[in-house]
C-alpha cells in the first residue's frame, strides 16, 4: 500500500491476489516481495521512532506524557493514519488506530503493545509491537485479507512505569482495572501529578472510566521482543508465550551489628551483610532447583557502609517470579523458612516487607495452539515459553484472551541502547502475526456474515 | 595537686607520703582518696572536653586541624600547665606537655594518645589516653613519686584520618616516618590542603622534620580504650595489648552480566552479587577459622541497583586483620583462592586492588610482663588481646618499643556517642598506668643518679 493512501484490507474488491481467507499467497513471489518490503519499511520506522527521545543524542528516554512521547503519538498516528486506520488517542493517552469492521456492532480483536521506554531504553521494546502490528496490517491489506471483525491498533503510553510510580495505565484504563484516583494522584520526580501529565498531554483525567472498552473484544495480541536469551540460545526466531510470569517484589532488612572491623571477634558480631550473603546464597540455590522460577536480588545496601565498620543494616530487593503462582508460592515458602533460621544462626533480626504482588496471567492456550499452527505454515520452528517480564497483555487479561508473540533479541538484553532484533527475526513476526490474526476469519465462506 | 599549682613530682622534698620508688603507700587511706579525686576529675575532663566539638548540639566530631582541635589543645594545654607541664605545640600540631627529667639529656618515656575524633564520635577514644596520662602524671607526684626520666605527654591531632586522605601525621612526624610532601599535599574535602590548614592552626608545614624526637626514648606508652567487646565479655576491666593488628584492605570488583530479571532463565545468569555473596560467605568462613583473624566486608554496592534487574557488577571492600603478619598472608591466600574459583564457577570477572597494607606493631614483651605486674600489683585480673584497630601507637613503633593499655568499654563499641566507660576502669587503668611509668625507675636507691 503506497504512504497515504487509505486502508482498504476490508473491502474484497480491492484485491487482487490470492485467497485471503486461506491466507493468500504467502509463499508467492509477489507475496514475498510485498512483505519483504513492509519488513524492511518496519526496521526503518523503528529507527525513526527511536529519534523521539527526551534525550537527543544520549539514547532513548521516552517516559510517559513527556514530549518524546507527544512526538511518538504524533509519528506514529500518521503512520496509522498513512495505512488507513482511523486514529484516535483515548482518555489515558493511548493512541488507538481502528480499522472498522464490515458492519457495525462487530468484535474487535486487538493487536498492541506500547510507546513508552525506560530511561536509556532500546527501541524495540514495545515499539516493535505496535509498529508490527501496524505491518500485520499492512501485509494482511496488501495479500487482499479481508478481515470479518474490527481491529484496533493500540500505542499505550505506560508500560514502564518510570515516570511516575505506578503502570500500565492506558492498558488497565482500556480493560476497565484502573484505580483511578490512585493512579491519578502519583507524582513524579518533579511533583507533577499524572493527572496534571494527562490533561497537558490532551488526555483526559475526569474521563478515564471512558477509555475502557466497549462492546464485544476477540481477543488482545501483542507482539514483543523476548527481553531474555532463550530464544537466542535454542536458536529460534520466534517463541510463543506460556504466561506472563507472576512476580512477588519484597524489601528485606536484615538488623545486626554494626561494629569496628578490627575489634570485635568474628565469633562476637551480628554482622548483618554476612547474614544477608548466607540468605542471598540460599534464594539462589532455591530458584535454580525450581523449573522457571527466577529470584533476583538486584538492590543491596549497607549501613553505615564504611569500609571499617561491620554492617549493622544490610537491606535487600527479592524479585521472585514464576508462571505458576503455586510454583512461585512454594519458592517463597522455602525461601522464608530458609532465610529465617539463617537470621536466627546470625543473630540479627530479619523484617520482610512484600511490596508487589501481581499474579501471573496465562496466555490463552488455544491462541497459543494457533500460533503454533501460524509458526509450522510460515515454515519457522518455535518454542513455548513463559515471559519473565510483565507487558501490557497481563491487564488485557482481565479483559480477553490474550496471545503474545516473542522475537530473538540480541544477547536476550533490553532495556539499553544495546537491544537489538534481526531484521529478518522481525519479519517473520510480523508474517505469524498477520495469519494470527486471519485464524479468527471463522471459515472462507462465512468470513464476513458471521458476525 | 591543686589547679594551678606548678608540677613538682620530681622534686622528692614536695612528697610527704609513702615511698615514691616502691610506689608509695598505694593501698593506704590518703592514697586511695587523691587516687578518687583524680580519676573522678578525670572523668570531669572527659565530659568538658567533649565540648569541644564542631558540630555543638549534634555529637562530638573534632576533625584535625578544626576549630574544635583548636578548643581542645587550648583546653588540654591549660591543664597540662595545671599540672606544670611546660607546654608547646609542635610543628604537626601534636600537644606536647613536657616534665622535664631531673638532668638535662636524660631519657624520655613518652605517654599519650590523639585529641582528633571521626565524625559524630565518642569522648573516650583518644582523649582517655591523653587525660588518663596526664591523670598517672598526677597520681606519681600526689604519691610523690619522683621519676628519673623525662615525660612527655601527647596529644596527637590526626589519628583518625578523617579530615584528610591521609593518617597519623602527628605520631608519624614524631617518629621520624612521615611522608612529609605526600602528606602536606592530601587535601580536604573543601579543597584545602594539610599544609595550609596546618599553617592556619600555628602548625609549621615548613618545620615538620624538626617534629621528630631527638635523644634517647624509653618508649611509648598509650592508654586507650579497647573499641571492642572483648574485654567486657571477659567481664575485665583492663587488658594488655599484644599487637597492633596489620591491616589490609582490598577493593574488589566482580563484573558479570547484568538482565532483566524476569527474563533471563537462573542458569543462564552470570549475576555479579550471587557471585559476591559467596564470596563473602567463603571469606567470612575462612576469618573464623583462624585465631584473631577478622575479615569485614563493610561496603557492597551494586550496579545498576535496579530491583528488577540482574547486577552486572558487584563492588564490595575487604578488611582484612591479624596480631601476626603471617596469618594474615595465610588468610588472604586461602581468601584469594577461593574468591577466585567462585568467580569461575559463576563465570565472571574478578579483579582485586590492594588499597592499604599496614604490617602489625607488636607490642614490646617486656612491657606486656610488666604491664601483667602492674595490674596484678593493684589486684586486677587482666588478659592480654591484640589490638584490633589501629593507633598512634603503631607509628611509635619504629622508634622506641610500644606498651598499650586497654580499658574496657560498654558494648565493645567505639566511634559513636554511645562511647561509654566506666569511671572505676578509669580509674584502674590510671593506676596501672602510674605503676607501669613507675617501672622504668631501675631501683630506689639509683632512681636519679642512674640516669
Amino acid at each position: 500500500m503506497r504512504p497515504g493512501s487509505g486502508v482498504e484490507v476490508r473491502h474484497r474488491d480491492s484485491i487482487e491476489t490470492g485467497d485471503a481467507a486461506s491466507g493468500g499467497n504467502v509463499g508467492g513471489q509477489d507475496d514475498d516481495g510485498q512483505a519483504q518490503a513492509i519488513a524492511a519499511r518496519l526496521m526503518q520506522r523503528l529507527d525513526l521512532l527511536a529519534d523521539c527521545t527526551d534525550t537527543p543524542g544520549h539514547g532513548l528516554s521516552r517516559l510517559f506524557l513527556s514530549p518524546a512521547h507527544r512526538r511518538a503519538v504524533d509519528l506514529v498516528g500518521g503512520w496509522m493514519r498513512e495505512a488507513g486506520l482511523s486514529v484516535r488517542m483515548d482518555a489515558a493517552a493511548s493512541l488507538i488506530g481502528e480499522l472498522a469492521g464490515p458492519t457495525p456492532g462487530v468484535p474487535v480483536l486487538l493487536v498492541g503493545s506500547h510507546l513508552d521506554s525506560v530511561r536509556d531504553g532500546g527501541r524495540f521494546d514495545g515499539n516493535l509491537g505496535v509498529l508490527g502490528g501496524l505491518a500485520a496490517l499492512e501485509l494482511l491489506h496488501a495479500r487482499g485479507v479481508v478481515l470479518p471483525f474490527g481491529v484496533l491498533l493500540l500505542a499505550f503510553g505506560d508500560e514502564e512505569g518510570v515516570r511516575f510510580p505506578v503502570t500500565l495505565t492506558g492498558s488497565r484504563a482500556l480493560a476497565g482495572t484502573l484505580d483511578i484516583e490512585r493512579q491519578l494522584a502519583a507524582t513524579d520526580a518533579d511533583g507533577i501529578s499524572l493527572a496534571e501529565a494527562l490533561s497537558a498531554f490532551d488526555g483526559d483525567p475526569d474521563g478515564l472510566s471512558t477509555a475502557r472498552i466497549a462492546g464485544p473484544v476477540l481477543g488482545f495480541v501483542e507482539l514483543h521482543i523476548e527481553q531474555g536469551p532463550v530464544l537466542e540460545q535454542a536458536g529460534l526466531a520466534l517463541g510463543i508465550v506460556t504466561a506472563i510470569n507472576g512476580a512477588g517484589r519484597y524489601r528485606l532488612l536484615v538488623e545486626g551489628e554494626a561494629g569496628h572491623a578490627g575489634t570485635v571477634p568474628m565469633a562476637s558480631r551480628r554482622d548483618a551483610l554476612a547474614a544477608a550473603a548466607e540468605m542471598l546464597v540460599a534464594i539462589r540455590r532455591i530458584a535454580l532447583g525450581l523449573q522457571d522460577v527466577t529470584a533476583t536480588i538486584g538492590r543491596i545496601e549497607v549501613q553505615p557502609g564504611a569500609v571499617n565498620v561491620i554492617p549493622g543494616q544490610a537491606m535487600f530487593t527479592l524479585d521472585l517470579r514464576a508462571p505458576l503462582d503455586t510454583d512461585r508460592t512454594k519458592a517463597w515458602n522455602a525461601i522464608r523458612a530458609d532465610i529465617g533460621a539463617i537470621a536466627q544462626a546470625h543473630g540479627v533480626r530479619l523484617a520482610i516487607e512484600p511490596v508487589h504482588d501481581a499474579p501471573a496471567a496465562p496466555c490463552d492456550t488455544a491462541l497459543q495452539s494457533r500460533l503454533e499452527q501460524a509458526c509450522a505454515a510460515e515454515g519457522v520452528a518455535t518454542r513455548r515459553l513463559p515471559s519473565g517480564a510483565g507487558h501490557d497483555a497481563m491487564a488485557m487479561a482481565s479483559l480477553c484472551p490474550i496471545a503474545m508473540l516473542f522475537v530473538r533479541c540480541k544477547g536476550g538484553i533490553s532495556h539499553t541502547p544495546a537491544e537489538a532484533i534481526q531484521a529478518g527475526d522481525a519479519a517473520l513476526g510480523v508474517r505469524v502475526l498477520a495469519r494470527l490474526l486471519q485464524s479468527w476469519i471463522p471459515d472462507r465462506s462465512a468470513q464476513v456474515s458471521r458476525w
